[in-house]
């Protein structure tokens, strides 16, 4: 066993506020080597810190066992640790043990996840990305050393514990702990510091190393809606005519598996018998302004066009008798990314819903390759485990930016530096306070969720859920089980049966009234994307992520900050009221306009047809009447809301929302100024010729 | 990449019927390297069998990867796959992949277990032992390699499955699919080979190799109660003593961590404020023939005298502020030991229940010490938790054998070779299902597990699991949530105000019925434990291995044989009847002496006091005349009961039931026979003077 020579730690600094430090001999193929954005420099250097190593280097540790590799970084006093990707059962991760496993359907907390992305970060103000594929194991300040006897320890003896959740719940001690990361089979380790000064600066500096977060279409912004399984071209077209004559918003029309000649694995060819004439339908649902998306997963079936080309690129285990492509290879990229171009994109296809890119080991049967797969690029199949989810991304990203066009798609993993994918994860859990806690947590390491409504309980589930999906990156309602909407039926039987149920029309009217307060939104949400992009700045995130120095923040996860400008406090099923914390400063009763003082937790109550959300005091928010669906000429009527005598500017981001232009300059920004005392004023500078918005009011609340 | 070069793999004959195979360079600590029984060479060579190796070498083959060793062994046809110890989850191996992680609580079937044994059996009559304590992964036939094209696979393509349950379902496949097994870390391994002929007969071997199965003292087959976690001294005097008043048979009286001066961790000494005068209270119940088991972990507190001393031969880390000793060291389990002998056997102490010596990564908070942690012997966290529940039971037995003392007690972790162990697995988990798929699964590894019965949910739920429990290898009632028994109230905060229930009489009179049959029982339980200990033949044990032929027993995982002659067939709540398959031959009702026909599957009704018992015909039943506790006096008076007119010899092993001296001879074999035409005999061989049954009677079941 070696350990912490000083010869073993070597450090870089890789940009302002950010260092890498080398541990050992790391493995050659990593998540940043295989990064194909370029991290923006010049944005980072534009986030202010004292560009001092925030750890000092005498205080961590390396050691090589025969199990790997172990870095040991300290803790300060009452640290609070966050992050680690899309994780579902916890929000602060001190005291836990975190096994970064790839898998679909964790059960538990034990750290497996769609989404298990090996970067934290601390309310100390600092962030730690560990560069690896490797399933790595993080125990936040789980143990302490053998040490002298202690009388402080020997007080916690006094009571016996009646139950399982006593006996094994966190007990608090003086003890010194460390994080300490373990690292499977490896040498040495890079590992990534950025600096803060806070919390939300540390993560930043992340989005931005890993080159910025992405910025969707428009139309990505709308309403979505995935179609039954087994449906054909003609259910396809009844369905999306039903929508528009209904008048309920959306955007993006999703097709399931059925859609291939062959699946599971795929063919990537639409299937004869229920698609007669698919270039026929295509056309049709483009001319009714819908954008199409075509679930797929990434395995290769003998009948793919694509198959004989990719085989010699693909790993030595079949996944339901299809290739894995070695997508860490250029050739097996291109191959995938061209015959995409081709068939799809250059045919109309705007997106694509990337199924089942990670792993099964809570699946009673394992169906996806072995972690002992070997992959002709050399690495094995816990690597590409953790790293086919982002070259997924990648690969099919090719197929839009070559020809720009901007794709906003879904995809069910997700790891490292995964900000500029416009890819909304999922997941086949379902649980609601889950999905909430999702959307609190994906802020802290660059990814994007999707809290979708699939089957529902009953009209009060599918009302809470569409109100919490609504308030997401993604307003997905994914009905592969289903044939009508839910809001029709939500009993899935007599949905496939097309029994409406008795006061449809009412849910209906909850359901296209939620549809288009996200429709009015999409301009303030696109705001907030191009934060992401040109700063870091998650578009959701949690509150401590904006109040580090709020105590009362710290342990909220089911709250979150949508924007810079709104708290969003969703209900799940059951729940007429929920307790609510408005952090400092006055906030503004979306609903009411009630003006409520901050720093407080509230109990609020919420009918079915209300979920809790407040605008914080100096708010401006553009509200655009809403559409039924965005078109290349859709300029949105804005009203100008303004909370309080003396607002923040808003800056609204304005070019074609659909290309790629933006990245050449050719966007124009509209800044929104008003107080009181000098009144409204609009500023815009920029070069872009088109017209996105009309301000059609200014409504001033007090 | 090192592959398969011949000079990695090196056969050695064990002894008849079994191989070591070495691959690459093994680990130097591993669970045959720190078995302390010695394999019991001559009982292996009673056993027949061809003597070939079943497995041809050619088709094994072996790697060295970056992440450890894997080796890859052949499947043939239709074979099917059983073991990896305390599985709950599932019962036929194919098609899972199972990560052997030692761990509490396990939510999914991925393999980890509170006793993760790594062997498995096959109806290919052979099994297959890997010596190691790595938590190493089967992939039991789950992925076939990249192919040719194949029609039959092309076929597959039709349906689109309408859920979740429909899309990852085992599909069939013609593929050849290997077993694979990767061990991480290592560099090499040792395997053992075990034949057959017959399944059965491969377990017998390998659980001869390990010892030989344990022997429980006459007393530990009978009923367990585990009191009330807050209890006193007069507590337990007062619940003793309405047992005995109320008629309910009891041996075992046990007491949860409260009588600990401090747990968790432990300080293995009394509390004086609950337990003034231990010693009193232990002889008053001595003398009342209760047998006292104390509630343990191993982690030790600053408090406990063997402290200072233990100290050096622990592990870095903590766990509750208590040391974790390293029991591979022979100086750690004499300090161990020897307190124990002194404080607790010489003082009337006749078991222990050894908890949390598995692992947490299931529990919101990891309470176990890391797996990185380092131990004085050299191994590291990993090895420990796999290794720890086997040294500890070794610790423990230590203390009793030194003294002549058997012991029966409790456990929560074991792993390989644990047959000689008299230490039976329970766990926090509770679903009665998976409770019954315990006693099925664990007869193919050497364990012995108890479906304790602890909470219930209703009087019906109580007499379900109490009917379960009692035709178990340890019929317990753990009550430590709970101040009355459970038959006079399951509500249980109800039952901590001391309310009865309405009705509890007949509640309590179903459950003195059914401890009144276990009483009966012993002396053909005790039987079947020698079997167990001379033959290899596990006591509990799945249909398929003593119908190997019958396929349909291969995935029968809800009914199982005690013995050779009792098949049990548990019901759970909410259940008054079920399925049950009775193998060739005739079988008879237990209640009813109705002759059933074996080879098929029946739907047998259950009203709620009645469990369905099966017995073979052509057995022969001693049925005791039930005793409330067993005395070193006990002299069980015997019904024979002859079912069928041509019977089987049931050998009754005749010892004092308490001491070892069996081992050096003194011990009685008491062959009975029956058949039609000669009539009943009676054979008694062997040189025990005492006497422990007299026959009242026979009886023939026609």
């Amino acid at each position: 066993m070696k350990e912490n020579s000083k010869e073993l730690i070597k450090v870089n600094k890789i940009s302002t506020g950010i260092w890498k430090l080398t541990f050992g001999s790391p493995e050659k193929i990593t998540p940043v080597g295989l990064r194909n954005s370029q991290y923006l420099i010049a944005n980072i250097e534009k986030l202010i810190c004292e560009d001092i190593i925030p750890i000092d280097k005498e205080d961590i540790k390396f050691k090589i066992t025969n199990r790997g590799s172990i870095v040991e970084l300290p803790l300060r006093d009452n640290e609070k640790i966050y992050g680690f990707g899309l994780q579902l059962k916890s929000f602060i991760q001190n005291g836990k043990k975190k096994n970064l496993r790839m898998n679909s359907d964790p059960v538990a907390d034990t750290g497996d996840s769609h989404a298990p992305v090996p970067f934290y970060v601390t309310n100390s103000g600092y962030g730690i990305l560990v560069d690896t594929s490797r399933y790595l194991t993080y125990y936040c300040g789980t143990h302490s050393k053998v040490s002298e006897f202690n009388e402080d320890v020997e007080k916690r003896s006094d009571t016996i514990a009646g139950n399982t959740t006593d006996l094994y719940a966190i007990k608090e001690t003086n003890k010194q702990m460390n994080m300490v990361i373990e690292i499977p089979s490896v040498q040495g380790v890079d590992i990534y510091i950025f600096e803060g000064p806070s919390m939300k600066n540390a993560v930043q500096r992340y989005n931005l190393f890993s080159g910025g977060g992405c910025v969707p279409p428009l139309w990505g912004l709308g309403i979505w809606y995935r179609i039954f399984g087994n449906s054909n071209s003609e259910d396809a077209i009844k369905l999306t005519d039903l929508m528009r004559e209904t008048k309920i918003p959306c955007d993006v029309f999703g097709f399931e598996p059925g859609w291939h000649s062959h699946s599971y694995s795929c063919s990537y060819k639409w299937d004869k018998t229920r698609f007669k004439n698919s270039q026929v339908m295509l056309d049709e649902l483009n001319r009714m302004e819908y954008k199409v998306n075509l679930w797929e997963h990434v395995f290769v079936h003998p009948t793919s066009d694509i198959y004989e080309k990719m085989k010699k690129y693909s790993g030595d285990y079949e996944v339901w008798d299809g290739l894995v492509p070695d997508f860490s290879i250029a050739e097996a990229r291109n191959i995938f990314s061209e015959y995409h171009k081709k068939e799809f994109v250059e045919k109309g296809v705007l997106g694509f819903k990337l199924d089942e890119c990670d792993s099964s080991d809570y699946c009673p049967v394992p169906w996806s390759f072995p972690d002992y797969s070997s992959f002709p690029s050399g690495i094995d199949g816990e690597q590409m485990h953790s790293l086919l989810g982002v070259l997924y991304q990648q690969t099919i990203l090719k197929a839009f930016e070559d020809k720009n066009i901007r794709t906003y798609s879904q995809v069910r993993s997700s790891h490292a530096l995964a900000a500029p994918m416009p890819f909304v994860l999922y997941s086949d859990l379902y649980d609601h306070k889950d999905f909430i806690k999702g959307v609190v947590n994906m802020g802290f390491t660059g990814l994007l969720w999707s809290p979708e409504v699939r089957q529902c309980e009953s009209t009060e589930d599918l009302i809470r859920r569409i109100q919490t999906v609504v308030f997401s990156p993604q307003a997905l309602i994914n009905c592969w089980m289903i044939k009508n909407p839910p809001w029709f039926q939500v009993d899935c039987d007599k949905n496939n049966r097309d029994e409406y149920m008795e006061g449809y029309e009412k849910v209906e009217e909850i359901i296209r009234k939620y549809f288009r307060i996200r429709m009015s939104l999409i301009p303030y949400l696109y705001s907030g994307f191009v934060k992401y992009h040109e700063e870091g700045i998650p578009p959701f995130r949690a509150l401590v992520m904006d109040y580090p120095e709020d105590k009362n923040t710290f342990a909220i996860d089911d709250e979150y900050l949508m924007g810079d400008s709104i708290l969003v406090a969703p209900l799940v099923a059951g729940e007429n009221s929920r307790k609510v914390y408005l952090p400092e400063g006055n906030w503004y009763d979306f609903w009411t306009n009630a003006k409520i003082k901050g720093e407080a937790f509230y109990e609020i109550k919420a009918e079915l047809d209300i979920i809790p959300l407040f605008i914080k005091e100096g708010t401006i928010l553009p509200l655009a009447e809403p559409v039924d669906y965005i078109t290349k000429d859709t300029v949105f009527k804005l009203n100008i809301n303004c909370y309080g005598d003396k607002c923040e500017d808003f800056v609204l981001f304005e070019d074609d929302g659909y290309t790629y232009n933006f990245n050449e300059g050719d966007f124009n920004k509209i800044e929104l100024s008003y107080n009181k005392d000098c009144g409204k004023s609009i500023k815009k500078v920029g070069e872009y010729s088109g017209t996105k918005y009309e301000i059609i009011d200014w409504i001033y609340i007090k």
